[in-house]
C-alpha cells in the first residue's frame, strides 16, 4: 500500500498527524473510510467499538499498554490487527518505581509526615540498595528498563515472567510458577507484570507470608496484580516492610481507605507514566507503526489476544 | 615499621579491632603508646584534643568526610598526618541525591501529603528526569558516584568544582566561580561539596534568582553551603521549584523553621550514610590505611589543611 489512510480518533492532534505524514500515511478526519485508526482515548472501550463498527480500518493502535479493560469490552476482534504502547512507556514507568523505591529505603515518608527532627546516631533505619535482593515481576518494558537503573545501586535482580527466558542484567529469571521461591529472599518484589486473569492477585496472603518482614512490594503495573484485604492484613501484621503503590485496586483508591493510613505505605496515583510522558512516546510509536504498516512490515506493539496483553 | 600499634577511641570495637590487624597492625588501648589513632566519634573534637596531648600518634584517621567542625576546634595540627574518610561514603549519599531528585520529580512529598487520590489526565505536574540538566557542585566522592546513578536516566550532567578538572561522564565541569553561569540551565543544582570558609552560603539569593522556576536545589552535603533564609524567600516567592535536603542550616532544624512547612520542601534528617552504612567503609578503610601506613605508603583520604577537608 503506498499511502494509508490513517483516522486519529476521538479526537486529532498536530503532532499525531505530523507523525502519521512522517511514517507515509495521511490523516483523515474520517474512520468509515481508514485503513488504520489510532485510538487516544484510553478510557473509552465503547467509544472505540462504535467508531469501529463503521470502519474498514485493517489495524488498530491502542494508546496504552494496559488494554486490560478493552479486552473486558470484548472490543478487540480477531479480525484486525491490533497494537498498543507495550514496551515504549517502559523508562518512565521503570524511573517511577525507583523513585518509590528509593523512598520507601531512605524512610522519606516517615520523614515527611514527622515534619521533625530526627536525631541520627546508632539505628537509623534508612537503607542503602547495595547487596539488596530486587525480585521483578513481569520482565517487558518496565522491567527490562528497570535494571539498568538499580544495578549502579548494586542491587542484585530476579527476574520472573511467564516463560522464564532470561532478563537481561539478571542474576536469573523464573517462571511465574516459581514466584513463591524467589520472593522469601527478596528485599523489593516489583510489579511490572499486565493485568490478565493469570497474573489476578498473584501477590496475595500466602506470597505475603513468604516475603521477609523488612521487604517492600512496589507496584508500578495494575493494582489487581495485587489482593489488596491481604496487603493491608500484611501491613498491620507487620509481616512485611511496606507497599509502594502507584496503582491501587479500587482505583482511585476512595479517601478513608487504609492504605491513605498506615505508615508503611507510599501512595501515588497512577502517575507513572504521565500523559506529558506518554505523549512523545506514542507519537514516535505511531510514525514508526505507520512506516510499517504502509510498506507492510510487521507492526511494533502487537497485542496477542490468546494472553490478554 | 614492622607493626604499629594503633589505638581505636573512645571507645574500640572488635570489627575495627579486627581490620587494624588484618591491616597488619596492632590494636592498643594506650593512646599514649600508640604509633596511629582511629577517632571514632564524629561530633567530638575536644575529646580528640585531650587524646592527641598525651599520644606520640603520627597519624590520625578520623571517621567522617565532613570534618569542619575538627579544623574548626583547631585540632587538626600540621605535625601529624590526617586523614578522612573523603570518598568511601560517596555512593550512600549520592544514593540518597537520587532519591531526594526522584521523590520531587515524582511528587512523592505532594502525594504523601494529600493523603488523597488526584485524577490524572492532562496536565499532572510528574517529571521524568530524562533531557535534565543536573548540575552537581562538588565532585568529589559524592559527586562522582551520582554521575552513573542519573545516567540511566537519560540526564546530562554538568560537573562544578574548584579547578574545573573534568567530573568523569560529564557533559562537561567548569571551576565554581562560574557557577553562576551554569545554573541558569540547571533542572537541578545537588550540592555535594565539603563545607570551608570558600563554599559557605555558595547558593544564595543571587543563585536563586538564576535557577529556573522549575529547578529545585537538592543538599547531601553541609547546611552551610545554602544561604537558608534566601532559600526560605526564593521557595515562598517560588522562584524555584523546590528544595530537598537531607542537611540545614541551622541542624538540627528546629521545630517551627518555615522549612518544615513549605509545600516544596523535603527535609530528611541527615540520613544520607548512616551509621549502619558507615561502619563497613569505615573498617575496610582503616585496614586499607593501616597497612600503607605499615609499609609508609600514602595514605588514602589525606586532609589537606589548606583547603579545610
Amino acid at each position: 500500500m503506498s499511502t494509508p489512510k490513517v483516522a486519529i480518533v476521538p479526537a486529532s492532534t498536530d503532532d499525531l498527524e505530523n507523525a502519521v505524514r512522517a511514517g507515509g500515511g495521511e490523516p483523515t478526519d474520517a474512520a468509515a473510510d481508514a485503513d488504520a485508526l489510532v485510538w487516544i482515548n484510553p478510557r473509552d472501550p465503547d467509544g472505540l467499538r462504535d467508531v469501529l463498527k463503521g470502519s474498514p480500518a485493517r489495524w488498530v493502535q491502542l494508546p496504552f499498554a494496559g488494554i486490560e479493560s478493552f479486552f473486558a469490552a470484548g472490543v478487540i476482534d480477531p479480525d484486525r490487527t491490533w497494537t498498543c504502547t507495550k514496551g515504549v512507556y517502559g523508562p518512565a514507568c521503570a524511573e517511577h518505581a525507583l523513585a518509590l523505591m528509593l523512598a520507601a529505603a531512605r524512610r522519606i515518608h516517615e520523614h515527611l509526615r514527622k515534619k521533625k527532627w530526627r536525631d541520627g546516631g546508632f539505628g537509623s533505619p534508612e537503607r542503602r540498595l547495595e547487596g539488596d535482593t530486587v525480585v521483578i515481576v513481569g520482565t517487558g518494558g518496565i522491567g527490562s528498563a528497570l535494571v539498568p537503573m538499580v544495578e549502579p545501586l548494586g542491587a542484585r535482580i530476579v527476574g520472573v515472567n511467564r516463560s522464564g527466558s532470561p532478563l537481561a542484567g539478571a542474576e536469573r529469571t523464573v517462571a511465574v510458577d516459581r514466584l513463591s521461591e524467589v520472593v522469601i529472599d527478596a528485599d523489593w518484589v516489583v510489579i511490572a507484570a499486565a493485568s490478565t486473569p493469570e497474573t489476578h492477585h498473584l501477590i496475595d496472603a500466602r506470597i505475603f507470608e513468604l516475603m521477609k518482614p523488612t521487604a517492600w512490594v512496589v507496584n508500578v503495573a495494575r493494582g489487581e496484580l495485587i489482593d489488596t484485604d491481604a496487603l493491608v492484613a500484611a501491613l498491620r501484621a507487620r509481616s512485611i516492610g511496606g507497599a509502594a503503590l502507584d496503582v491501587t485496586d479500587p482505583e482511585p483508591l476512595p479517601e478513608g481507605h487504609p492504605l491513605w493510613e498506615l505508615e508503611e505505605a507510599i501512595i501515588t496515583p497512577h502517575v507513572a507514566n504521565t500523559w506529558d510522558m506518554a505523549v512523545p512516546e506514542l507519537t514516535a510509536m505511531v510514525e514508526r507503526n505507520v512506516a510499517r504498516f504502509a510498506s507492510g512490515e510487521a507492526l511494533e506493539g502487537l497485542v496477542d489476544p490468546a494472553v490478554g496483553y
